[in-house]
Order: structure tokens, then sequence, then C-alpha cells
């Protein structure tokens, strides 16, 4: 009810504010007899951690998550699986000076307006210092579903303000700094986003997952369509305000017999649903695009109100990433990771599905 | 689990397939003591309604929504609301030519896949049909949220195919056969669907919905921040395969300086964001786009397989929609009203926020 | 959220008041290619149904449910079942009298306070006539049950006021008018309903449920153990006050080392547990006693308060069942069969558990 | 779906094995602006805690609770409240023994069919030891309850073996160390319970709950009535055969004329139901019994299998309490407090209900 629990078969519930103690999370429903441990989950919050790159924000964590039950002798036991990461950086001191304040585009505004308190520790609970426990929950659902079904879910880069990257490598993408699939672009998004930082101003994103080898017959109609509980996952992430599956919002140009995927005896001839009929897995990749608004703290000076609707300047001090879309691939993935983990769980609740490799 | 129930709160769980006995749907959750009668409900599902020009399906249902419980004397008395409306049009011989066929870019493929059960109906669970209860039961969320906050839900054409409407009037668009929100564009409209018809053809439509005097803190961090529940409310309608909140997927060239909504002791200068910080309301108007994909069922012939995966061509025979997006803006709008009502009743749950005009 | 919908993966919404157009439901996650028709669902809705004696209630119904979706050829498909009974006896006249008194031990007076409004159709909501859609739902989860894994579900009466009843053969009680397991005490208990019903006062009564062929490893720790999750669906029954897993009560004044049920090669020697260790089933049978209070409507008058708190006397006319436990059986039969079904569903999503027989 | 989760509106997700890293748990949907801090939480868990006297199980625990999210300066920020108590006494080689084993009346067994692999420590997940959280969310439902409406949730030990306890003071027995109501019978527990430890036996018991100054108005017709879920949330203590609300099964022979609590404009002339009338609070004290069976773990020798289905005999070393019931007083509390404040927020959700005092 209060938004904190993602899933329904597979759960994940989170807490923790970014200058807060810790971060947590319980992943609930986990299938029993899984190898897990805390390096599993390492690779993606490594990949999701600020401080990667001189492009993403200084703040300096370890993001060091440690297991605290579910898993014994090396293996989950089906019961809940507790996660923390402890912040180090907890001095709240350097936002005292928006104690009162609201910054734009944040979320100071709605927060205090709906709970009536301010946290002004970094944004709170609205800081994407949230994403941690996504990613690491996220780490544990790719990990049944690759040795379950080879499912494998890889993010990349599709744009950066008006710098579009070619669908070159996947696997490029996913050790890219940026996440670019292209390889040959990474200099000049450096240099874009070099420039931005000097300017003090930030930029929007666009960035693409696929998942292949999903198991055919995943999602719920008519309200957990898996195109809709996708774009739940993926509009709930900070920053996002778009989403698409398949051709997206390419379909509105398009004829019904250029859209349709035609099949044939060998399968499937082409892929513009984006991997679902129905809200319904057909077996094809799934493909969803996300676009990311420009981060909102930057060092260029904006009008704003303080707590007592007085007129006020604010500008960001300190480092922020120009662009959050840079540091999303890992949760996006991560995100749709948990979608496709929670949609196998339900369908076997009615249907009884067996494994396919 | 298995899909079928809407929100948290304000629940709405719906049956019925497009040539079976009946549609239904109950609504649990609605507040007591608001007046209701079947009237009420019907100017959405007249909207709605196919055979409401000579560009829709043809299919002729005249959709007498009865109401069957949790209302007395004509007030709602808190329990659970149920809704029926009876299939007239229960005819599936004209579909037992499809019996063993998927026909493509339906659900056909996916739900043998899935249930391991053919229901050839006229895509049985799968039509659009469907959305007669989300139009239904978003009726009595949208007078609802009218009554106590004023709140007025509206949607309109944005696109169909190149033709790229201009808002000028969303009052227009509410009575437009079209749903265009420009009233001088509509015999273009009528033109081009026309040729699509002739041509055994369809075409996608971008559609826009707008709520004003919406009231501000509604949404739930983390997971089911407002912008995250209408994805999913707007994803998981039939066709949908893009959305987008505010700027949508035109964040991606903004700049941080140009996208944050700035304001003022007068308020917010702008609402790029779409009427939401953090996934929690501003107050603002909340605006959101969605692209539908082409009708699936022409007259164009296509490739496709039986049951059996031999290959066989398909066609559909009899009159349908050439754009399904001309007939989604009730049904978005439903959909928009419920996941308002529902945070609503979430909120309240938690913040006890008092009713505002 | 607002308490009409049973189960998370097997789920059962209703809707109906007692005088209203009509009882229904909605039955989401069944699983799909199980053969149904509305006659399976007529044996347990005649064993419930009023006027099966002259010791119950002379409402006369029929009670003829009418599935509306969900079923194809007389299979199930997968998508929700939807389901029917229109109301004969809609008669709100003879309750006009009580219109503004709230009746002892009824819910007048608690569903007055909660939603501020007065349904006094013969209780309305709060009616036991709501019980027909949980034993029509529940009558497809003991056919799937049933088929599945031989699971049977029987009742009986174990005690009416002060007439204990021997376990002699629960195909007797369910057969039995009274569902006595005693078919040598059924004189008696006539005797004794009949002097209650002349004295115009009610007796309560203790009800047992055996489920048999029971899979192993159904309920979900913590806090959906199988006990606790039968104790919700049982004490949610009109009238029930107590219940009981296994030896119940009975265990406080058991000695350690008298109530565990040792176990050899040979399997349990005792099922003093009731069929359930730490909330998960043994595979024994699982037991359950419930106690229900005497009727409430009675022809002794009684004191009590009006909607404006003046004193008031009541007095209920017409014919009422002296014992509602006499027809609570396939009631508590239902919901032990909902809750072993949606168990079995919850466990196969996390543990994919393989059918036994 | 799998579980640890309980509650709607004000939710508790636990983890944590007895002998695992810690126990936690995230409870979301707190109301914000409430002043909270650890030592809010120590007063119960102190209570609950092992070691208290001689009569319960020496091991050693403080039972330290650290607030990790959800307090900012003291004040609840609405956002989740994160929970963690380190588990000092991890060692599991005292386990070791019993690896390949089933203790009868043991969770064991279950667990293992259940989920394919064996957690020895200690009894795992199903260890009371769980407990702890819910007393600490406990904690934080009585602190609103008591601050909002006055409520106060107070448990005593009503029966244990064939000792009656008469009800003089619930003052007392909050404090008494046996939670008994009478202080004149404390030796003879306390001589009771020594005789049982002598002779390597245990004792069940039964537990009172009883919660004043409840707000009208709670409980959802009609599968989560305040007495169903009430039902649910006792039964699902570690132990727990059977419970009651109100009269419980002391209504099996009472009569309609004498069970139903008659009403004047002063109020209810009696409590017979137990504060509850069709599922909802009456205003009335809410009175709940619930029955605990005896320790499993005792010093006498007992008959079960391995894992191998071999015969084998087991004997509990170590000290445990021979009456599991004497410190479950807290956790039914504070199972109880979570029922009422998830029922507060969900009729708010609603019904928009006004504190009261």
């Amino acid at each position: 009810m209060a938004g904190n629990t993602f899933g329904q078969a597979f759960t994940v519930t989170t807490f923790g504010e970014s200058h807060g103690v810790a971060m947590g999370a319980i992943v609930d429903g986990c299938p029993p007899n899984m190898e897990l441990s805390e390096s599993d989950l390492m690779t993606d919050l490594n990949r999701r951690k600020p401080g990667r790159s001189q492009f993403t924000t200084q703040r300096m964590e370890d993001d060091q998550v440690e297991i605290l039950s579910g898993v014994f002798e090396g293996k989950t036991t089906g019961t809940p699986i507790g996660l923390v990461i402890r912040n180090k950086d907890q001095s709240s001191q350097v936002y005292t000076q928006i104690k009162d304040i609201y910054r734009p585009s944040h979320a100071d505004f709605t927060y205090d307006k709906k709970y009536g308190i301010r946290d002004y520790r970094g944004g709170g609970r609205a800081s994407a210092r949230e994403t941690t426990m996504r990613v690491a929950a996220g780490g544990i659902a790719k990990k049944y579903l690759f040795e379950e079904f080879g499912t494998r879910i890889r993010g990349f880069l599709a744009q950066v303000g008006d710098i579009h990257l070619e669908m070159t490598s996947l696997d490029h993408a996913s050790e890219s700094v940026f996440f670019s699939p292209d390889p040959n672009r990474e200099a000049e998004i450096a240099e874009f986003i070099g420039e931005l930082r000097d300017a003090g101003d930030s930029i929007g994103a666009k960035i693409g997952v696929v998942a292949s080898h999903v198991p055919v017959g995943l999602g719920e109609p008519v309200f957990s369509k898996l195109d809709a509980d996708l774009a739940s996952a993926l509009m709930g992430i900070n920053a996002v305000k778009g989403v698409e599956v398949g051709d997206g919002f390419g379909v509105v140009t398009q004829r019904g017999s250029e859209h349709r995927d035609e099949m044939s005896s060998e399968g499937f001839q082409s892929n513009r649903s984006g991997g679902t009929l129905g809200g319904i897995t057909t077996g094809q990749d799934v493909n969803v695009f996300i676009a990311l608004k420009p981060t909102s703290s930057i060092a260029t000076r904006g009008k704003s109100v303080d707590r007592a609707n007085k007129d006020v300047e604010v500008v960001t001090k300190g480092r922020h990433d120009p662009c959050v879309g840079l540091r999303a691939v890992p949760i996006a993935e991560a995100m749709v990771a948990l979608v496709l983990m929670d949609h196998v769980m339900r369908d076997r609740a009615q249907n009884q599905r067996i494994a396919i490799d």
C-alpha cells in the first residue's frame, strides 16, 4: 500500500534514505537451493556505483552489501533474504543550507506536502541511492533467470542529448563506463558530458534494455500484462518520464500491415511488438526503452521557494552527475529482471509451466 | 496475482470474454454515501461504444451496464459494487474459421502457449471488449474525484499516422467522434481513416490525457510512484506500446536548466514534469501520452501458423476499426481516474489528508 | 484492502447483499483445462441452501448459480470465472420496521457507525447469504484439489448446545440434514432444535472439518502459516467466535511428552497437531474446529437502541434458523478448500512442487 | 505471497533465522510526524526477551534493536522504517547433532519437505526468535494507537496446565514474570514450572489479550473482518493452536437470548461478542484468547526419523522454556496492535474517519 514493496510472488521491500544509517531490502519468495553469495550481487552494484568515472558523482560509497538471512551454507533456503548496505557518507551537514528550501525539479516540495515533514538530507528517500537495493535484489533475479532459462538482461545507452548510439555490441555496453553499445562514440560522449559539467548543466538520456531467452507465456491478463508491469517497474525509476515496449511511440505512424510481426513455421519474422502479444511473452527478445530527464541538481542558479513560500534562488554546490541516465542502465536491468522473475513465479502458480532452456 | 484486479485501496476486478455470456466487474472500497446510478456510468460507456461512427467496428452492443450491489436508495453503501453487461453478440460461429490459427499481432499465440487452451471467440479475454468494465469502474472514480476535488480527467487524440493535432479544446475532444481536440481537422482524419479502410489496412495513434484539479501529495514512493502506477494502468490497455508523463521522451534532449520547472511564490512556472515530482503530485495538471499500435485485424493477407505450427495465411473478414486509438480515449481516461482514486485513498490511509476543493 | 477478496493466488472476490439484485463472485487464478460446469457448484450450494429442512429458515431461494466467463467448451480457460446468483427474494419491505433500529448482536450498529449509511434489508452485506459465493467458489477449489491430489474436505456437526456428537461417519455427516456424523443422534437434535424454536430462542454449535489427502508442504512462513490462513478463513464466517487446529484449546493442559506427534519410518504416530507443523502441512489430515454463536434473530424480545440512540425493544418476526451452525458445514468446507487451493498455488510459485496422488 | 509480510496498509515484512546474522523488519506505511526512538521499542522487547527469569530459556541475547531508516530528528517521516537486531548467539555447532534429524513436533520435517533444504540451526526461520520483529513492529503500532486513540493493549496468562488464573489486574500481569494477572498465584506457577523442568517436560498455556479504547468501525467485511484478521495474526504465532474472540468456544452452549449483548442509550449491557459485531469493532474492549501447545524441545526422549526416514530417538539437551506460553504475551499484544493499526488505516482510506479519544 505505502509503496515500498515490488512484485507479488518474488517481492522486494526496501528501506533507506540517502544519508540515513543504511539502505536495506527484504527479498521474499526466492526459490530455495540456489547458490548465492554477496559477490553475486556486487557485480551490478559496482556497475551502478557512483564515482565509477570522472563523469559521475564523486560521492564515495563502496556499497558493500551484506546478506543477513535466507542463505545457509551458500544456498538460498526459501526464507526471506535480508540485505543491507551501511551508508558511509551520512554527513547531512552539507544539506542544512537547503533545509527549508525546495530545490526545483526535486521531490522536496512534494514529500513535504505529502508527509508534512522535511528530510532534507540529500533527497532522503527520494534519492537515487534508493536504487542500490533494486540492483542488489535484481542480481538475485538475474542469477535465477540465467541459471533456469539462460535469460540474459542487458541494457545500453541509446541516446544522450542529440547523440544517438548504434547498437553495435551489448557486451561492450555492459562494460563501458557510459554503457555505450558503440565503442567508437565514447570519446564524443565524454566530451559532451565534460562540456555540460563545465557549463553547470545536465542532459537527458534514453536507455534500452534487451532480455533474451525469455520463457514464453509470462504476463498476466489483463492488469498485469508483462508490458504493464515493465512500464510500472521502469517508470518508477528516479527521473524516468517515458517507457516504450518494442517499437514504442514509433507505432503511431505504422500501418497494421507493417507493424504486425508475421509468423512462419520457423518462428516470428520480426519483433516490432518487443516480445509480447496481449501482454504475454512470445519467447522473442523483450525490448524496452526509457527516457530519463536531465539531472535536477545543477550548478546553474534557478528560481524556487522555501517552506514559507518565499521566493528564493537555488544553486547546487558539489559535484553531481551531469547525466543520471549514464548510471541508470544497471537499475533498469534490475527492474526488468524483477518483473520477469515475478512473472515466472506467478505463471507457475497457475499454470505449473516447466523450465525451458 | 492472476492479474484481473487493479488497484490496492479502490480495487476493480473484472471478468468476461468478448463473446462470452457477460462482462462484469467488482469495484471494492468505494467511499459510502456517494450518489450513484447506472446512468452515471453510461456517459463514458457510450463514448467507448463500438458503432459510434462509420469509422469504428459495426458490432452492435448497447453496453447497458447493470449495478448489482453496493448501492442502496441511490447511494453507495461502502460495500462492493457489482457491475455486469450482458453480451448480446455472443455468436462465436464467425470465429470457427480461426479456431486453430494464430492471427498475427494478436494474443492468440501467447494465450495458447500460456494456458494450453484456445478460446478463439473474437479474442476471448484479450479482446478490447474487456475495457468496457474499466470504463464503467472509471466512471465511479471520475464522479468521486470531481465531487470531492473538482478533478476533471479528459483525453484527446494527439496524433493519428502523420496527422498531428493541436490541443485547441479539451471540451471539443470529449464530444468529437474522433476525440479530436481540433475541430478543423476532423474531415482530414475521416478521409485518412476511410482510405485505410478501403486499403484493408490500419494505423497507430497517440492519445493524451489531462487531469486537472488533482490534489497535491498523491503517489507512493518508491514503487508506486504516481508515474509508475499511471504507466502500468495505461500500458495495460490493449494495443498500447508507449507511455509518457509530462515531456516524456522529449526530456532526452533537454538540459537541466531547461527542463526543471521553476517555482515562485505564485506557484510553478511551467509543467514539463507532467504534474509529478518524485512520483508525487504537485497539484499541477497531470499530463500523460500513450502510443497505440495499429489494429491487428486487417483485411490484408498476412503470414502465420496454426496450432500445429503449419504455415497459413490469415485475412480478417468483417468490419474492424482501422484505428483502435480512435476509441481508446475513454479507456485511457478511466485508467487515469482509477489510478488517482486509488492514490487518494492510499494517501488518506497513511496521511489522513483533508479534502480540497 | 476493503476486504471483499480472499486469497492471493487463487482469489475470490465477492459482492452482493441479502436482498439486493444478485450475489456474485469473481474467481481469479483457476488453473486452465479443468472441466467445470454449473452443476459442479450446485452440489454444495444445495447443501447450504435455506429451507433444506423444517429446522432452517424457510426463505425460498433456489440459488441457481450462473457461470458468466472463464469456461469455454466445458473447460476452464485460465481467465477469471464470473459467478452470479440472482436474488429472487428481494422484498425489503418486511424490513422497513427495523429501518432505524439496531438489532442486538447483529452488525446493524457497526455497519452504520463505519459507513454512515444503513442498508436495513435483511442484514445487507452482513447477511449469511453472502456465503453462497464462498460455497460456489469453494466448489471449484474442491474439484481441483480432488482431481489433482485426491483431497477430500468434509465437515460435520461436532456439538450443538450440550449434545456432543461422536465422529461415526464423515460420509453420513455429508448427507445428514444436520450434518451429524452420528446417525443415531439425529432425532435428539431435531427435538432440541424444535424446542428452541418453540421457545423463540437459538443455540450455538461447534463444527469440525477434516481435509484428507492433503499435499505435504503447504503453508507459508511466517504470517501465512496454513493454520493462520485457516483461522482467518474460518473466523471470517458469519457468527464464528473460535477456531481450533488439531487439539486446539486442548493443548493448554497437555504436556510436551504427550502432545508431540512422534514419528517412525512408518510415518506419524498421532495427529494432535492437526496436520501442520510450523504452519506447513505434514501430509496428515488437516483437522479444524469452529464455534458458532447462537442465531441473533430470535423471537424473544430484547433491548436495543435506534439510530438516534433512543431505547427500543426488538423482536424478530418470521422464521429464522434456531441454529446457524446447522448450515455452516458447507461454508466451512468451502473456506478450507479455498485456503488449501491458494496454498497449493503459492507453494508452486516458489517451489514448483509436483502433483501427488 | 511467500508469507513474510503482515498487514495491508501498515505492513511489516520480516527476515531472519534463529542463529543467522540478524533478525530484521521493514515497517511500511507508518504515519509521519510521530516521535519514535529505539527505546520506545525496547520496553516490549525486554518483556519478550529470553533469560528474563529462571523459568525461561537461558539463551543470552540483549535484543538491542536498531532503527535504520524512516525516522529523522526523532520523528517518523512516512518512509519505511528499517529495523535490525544482530544475533549474538550465532553458534550453530550445538545443532550439528540434529543436522539430519527431524525433532518431533518441530517444523524440521515440514520445512525440509517444502523447501528441500535443511537449515538445522535452532529451528532456523521457524524459531520463536522470529517474533522479536513482531514485537518491535508492534511497539510502533501500540505507540500510535495510544497517542491517537488512547488504546491500550494488554495481555495476561489465563491458564497454564490446570492452573486457571483470575483476572485480578492487567497492570500486574504486564509486569509479572509470568504475566500472571493474579499476584497470589505466582508461587504456584513457579512451583509447577519448576517441577516440569525437573521432569524434562513442558506444558501448554492459554493467553488473553484485552484492547481497550478501540475506535468503533474497524474491520473490513467480509474476508477481513477484525475477528478474521485477529485470528490470522494470533494463530500465526509459533505454537498457537486455538483462537477465541469474546466468549469463543463458550458460545456453543449459549442461547441467543443469553449471548446477545443488549444495548441501551447508556451503551452495550455486556460484551460476550468480544468487541466486534459483523467483524467490525463496537467500541467496546476487544477480547481474545489463544491456546499455545507445550514446548516441543524437551529433555524426554522421543521417537522420530532422520532425513533418510530411518528411526531415531531424539532428546533435547540444554535449557529450554518448559512453557512457551509464558513468553507469548508481548507477542500476542504486538499482533493485536498490528491488526488494529492496519485496520485504522484501512478504514481511513475508504471512510476517512476522524480520530476519537
